[in-house]
């Protein structure tokens, strides 16, 4: 049985739920997601596919390749994923979204995130390093913050970013948890509870690491407009 | 020291991130929680409290009475909470929201969402009874469910409600793990983590039983159209 | 010692409990798969190894090469799978089995199930890609899946797919958490455990990524009518 | 709103997957399971209510009788069940089911299957003490054993009984590990983990002091042949 | 055997390592904590015992009277304490403490932490309410809380306060969690784990709850010139 | 600093408690283990090296062999362990041994309790796959087993293999919970928990994996007689 | 169905391990354990009932009279146990046992270690207060632990007795943790797996507050002459 | 983007708390790292970068080297560490800091807090080899310890060294658990349980492996002279 007989997609979720299909890229091989960005470039789609090694990423596109489909593969380094078909125009329309992150070692996910974002035409900022043990640093950048109309803080260790942020602004906070950390930090799950267990009102979490996830809540709040009108 | 000495309240919160301060009455003794209401009469400011018992709450009215400020005080009992002060008018304009739940004994959190929606001004309507395990009944209330701008999921056992439910529709849900459960689902450690693990995208989650929180999470969806015009 | 002087294996559990003995290949290196299988060829008795990868295998059948033995010896590429001798005949008076998977990650336990199950003359059909958060997979598969006798569910991240396949259909369903996901769903545990406190009634739960351990279950439900004229 | 309105209730369950809907009476007031049976009286339908104290139990009967509808109620001591309606005929052609338990203190969960099963018109044994650590006890046993065509394993502490007896006998095994232990075994998760872990193939287990959801497993597995027939 | 004679109590402790003996009254009867304090009488040295309700305090107070030792025996509301013997004169060469508490719910972790330190002549000031949700709160006491000598940090819910506290000022921070929360912060754990986990330098944590022992470790520091001296 | 001025060994282990000082290869360097074997050398005292895999045997017998140390440093490939100086006369007086094992998975746990009992003088007997899904292994057995004074059970999955035997034999029964396993088994935390809530009484547990330590645990129990003369 | 049908108690088993049967109390009524108590009566055979609260032994004791069978039941208020029959002589030739406790608060479990000893006719001492937070108390006791033939070492919080006083000593040491803590010793839990972990060799452990099981385990070690001669 | 352009560095951090900003090295590329010393460079700051392996620490050499800044830049071997910038005076009127560890496999951990002491012009010893297996190796070295002013004590497996010291002198202790060990004490988790369980009074602790963060603790300690006159 070849790998493309087995897939099922779902290639109604845009029309149903107004996200596009993504594919989690962790625990497919190469030859998995090939076969799916195959079916895309037939239906003439559009597709996202999160956490790809640069290895896995570099094979996929030999792959299309072999098939003339590699022309609108990108490889996105920060976030950690591929994206096949043209990128839309923007909608600014929508608003903006600031993606925060304590430390260097968030950026990757919140790269995923802004990558989703952009992916679906909402601009997305990144504004690293406003962790909460040199405060300052993010009460000198409220400024810039206040603007946006959806955050997502992104934070390791502790994870007291999205508490201190949903206490201080008055904008939907998606906390994403990031499995940095060691000891009783390593995998993400302090930060998490963390942000769980958060006394700030109002702060929303995703799983660990889940950039993408938060990246579709923020979506969904932002196209919140056509809801209302139905 | 008295017990009012102590209280260093965050009368503030209202004007900067647009919510009221709650009290949250679970380990609070009521004679705690009557030094707050008479702060918040002398300030004129309304007030909610959450999780008080019905003695608790009898007990607050009661210490209340002899200062001669019990009148605005009110229980209400499904959602085991005491509001303080006149109930806002209805804010329509911010849409409406629904809070679904998995079975009957989800109604105490799920009407602990509904009254700090309605504390705001909010209206949200209750749906309970939409568990997976027949799949059906939710299947048939998606007419009732569409028009809503924010939907609020509680849900104890596998937790599996939100995640369906993120999967048929296109706005923000907020998933609210309910503490109902036996076995490995006590404590609704396993609702949580189910949600938490959704493969439905943008769905995100508050902690176990915290149904004030999803409701600010909405209010603050709801309210974003402030933070456009800034 | 030799390898082999070690060997005391449950040569008798066909005739015992109807189920061929299978050898748990994860933890056990080549040469000790090798010394086990001799044992099979000397007595004539078919064997199945699990949990194998391809180049243990390629060793393993390199090793029964030099004993000219590896004839009967088959690679299954897919459930990760060695079996040794001739699969039986189909035994089509005990029923079809379907296996069904959330997404193509689940694809090697459910395979593992499949194996399983045609090493004792069942056969069994692969279902992929009906996970619940598209749910009119699972909705548009049903006529196939109602002439099954016994439905085998694997599921990775929140695990919902036998909790609303068990709400749907009157067979036994036999859930299979699977080690796919990250973060709270990363090793299968959430899987596992919402499987456990679903809220569908009758539905049971083996261990994670234990394809084998539901296909025996299976087995024993099948072969039940033995039983009932003993 | 009054306790009544709330109820959407899984009337049509038998119809769809043979097993009628139970009331989990544990986190439910007797107000609301009272209210449940009256809909049941007028539907003129059977329904079975779990985990329910002597104390509820006198309540609701208490409350129905000012309804005149409590003639059929029953409490079931051993199970804490309450059953409403008259109780089917027994279904000799399904074949019999077989209870154990490791111990007196399993007696309560082990009653409950027994009763489940009853409600559905299968009859089954309980048969208590038969615990690992005194295996002759057990051994003793098997030809009282052999010929039921479903056997249901209750067993708190370490959890072993289950292991032993699918490693014994052909037939399906469903492993219920029970809330009884302490330490490391206080709430029945170790029992739990050790079904679910155990060298024996093809058991299968439910959650902790589900007695009701091993029986359902059963009436899943007897009623098989007329998935069959389909 | 009389409760008496089982008594091997630490009396050399003083001198040894500078901190009194205390009694840690949450798993002893009324009866074992009289027995105690009797010997205390016998040797004139002053004993602390903590983690007494007010019923096991007025036992103890009504057994000692019977030996008409009561006299010097005191009851301590908010700490939940009860100490024998003239308390100390106070040791202002020492320096002060600040004992910070996130909410009104962390009083009787932070009041015991007071009295152990007023117990050794250490003069400890409370400061409730200052948690980072409502950020300006903290740092509007910055002034106050800088002359202090060692800083004692109490957090419940997601234990933020320490993290940033330590963040703005140089002295060492004891990091205190407290039980209060629920889900996933229920116990204290949340809190322990985010202090642990925290991206502030030099923070130390002692066990949930444990006023007694981050007061003992401020008593450690400040006590430290003696050692110089050495 | 050389590594060898680090060293301060416990040389006066043997003759304080009876036992020899071993040193636990896993988290040490080649260099650091010979560094070690030199002061044995020079003290001319055995030593015995746990855990080491045999590329880190082999450089420490290439670092003893600079120093011609190497002649009596002894490999024993089954229990992944290094003997240093040459081993002691059987002393037959205390009795024998029996290390008993579910599977071939089990081996190198026992090897290393094999190889500490000789390396002390003791005679331990393997008795390898004798699991308790397939009980009539272990019944069999039996009489071999009743001559040995202790007994030593290594088991990993669900670990029953103690508690069987505990119920069978008088003797003093040591579980050792094994690293093997998959799902909810791997690690051995569900054979370790299974043996500590066992319900065969007088059975004791030391930590996964430790077969050195069941070996002291059982040398304690035979050097038991110099302890009742003194 | 009367509650002495249900019992198949485990009588052969002094015969066969030489360990009389106990009867855990605390998941069992007084009327399950009066009825087990009658059938001893019949057999003329002592028996041991453990974890009984006195309230619960006064009706036991109650429920026997009716039967005029009460003469020879006695209730051991430190231990929380009944002994049923009359205690046997005691066997000095087996030797004696030491039974210490880091504190007062683990008297319960040590006296139910040292009540199942006397039961089975071995003397056994107890000396609490020997915690190593004050170590000379432990260290001056020496000369009075080294006759003892084993040592059972009770210890709750971080539970380092048996370990300090496995590397002073040569018998063997039986560690039981105590359920006495806050935090994260809440439970026994550190106390347990420290434990495990110690580094002291040869240290054996059973489950938290298994004061019996470690008896019945020094008792095994203590009968094990039987066995040499078998 | 440049790597650079995102680094928002807490330079301020030693003006205010008096703490050199450390880089912890392990989650970030050696790209980062070198980007962030270069600013250091410009900024004429000395910056510490911990958790290098040594590769990665030759790679950063080989960056700056491009930039002709890597003359300061030093690689401490048994610390694992990096520093970048002329170490400081010693600063002999804060006193000394003791770094005690259990064991051999302690190294690396107490290295890197000596380091981290020594960057802020500290001195710290290291004394290794004292866990409580064998007391007598710490009760020796006492002498050497009372005169220093702060002690820190790592210890992997159950954790103990750092309760029995705290027990036995004055100072401030710090406990830092480390991740050394197999089966339960994996990851070093019981370790930190432990001492946080501790029963000696006043001792704090750290995260798992951070002996950086039990340096800054120390030297806040030794700071405090400054607090004083503040």
């Amino acid at each position: 049985m070849s790998e493309r007989a087995d897939v099922r997609f779902d290639w109604e979720r845009e029309t149903r739920i107004g996200l596009c299909e993504a594919i989690w890229g962790e625990h497919k091989t190469a030859e998995q997601i090939a076969a799916i960005l195959q079916q895309s470039a037939e239906r003439q789609q559009r597709a996202l596919v999160t956490r790809v090694t640069e290895a896995k990423a570099t094979t996929v596109q030999a792959l299309l390749r072999q098939q003339q489909l590699e022309t609108p593969l990108q490889w996105h380094e920060h976030a950690h994923g591929l994206s096949y078909g043209v990128l839309p125009e923007a909608r600014p329309e929508l608003g903006e979204v600031m993606v925060l992150g304590g430390g260097t070692s968030d950026r990757t996910v919140a790269s995923e995130a802004q990558l989703a974002l952009r992916f679906h035409g909402v601009t997305a900022e990144l504004m690293l390093d406003v962790g909460v043990a040199g405060l300052h640093r993010l009460l000198g950048q409220l400024p810039r913050i206040k603007p946006c109309r959806v955050l997502i803080a992104c934070a390791g260790m502790e994870g007291a970013l999205p508490t201190v942020l949903a206490g201080l602004v008055p904008q939907p906070v998606i906390g994403v948890p990031v499995a940095v950390g060691y000891g009783v930090s390593a995998g993400g799950r302090t930060a998490l509870e963390g942000m769980l267990a958060s006394c700030a009102p109002g702060l929303t979490v995703v799983n660990i690491d889940n950039g993408y996830g938060a990246a579709m809540a923020a979506l969904r709040i932002l196209q919140i407009q056509s809801v209302r009108t139905t």
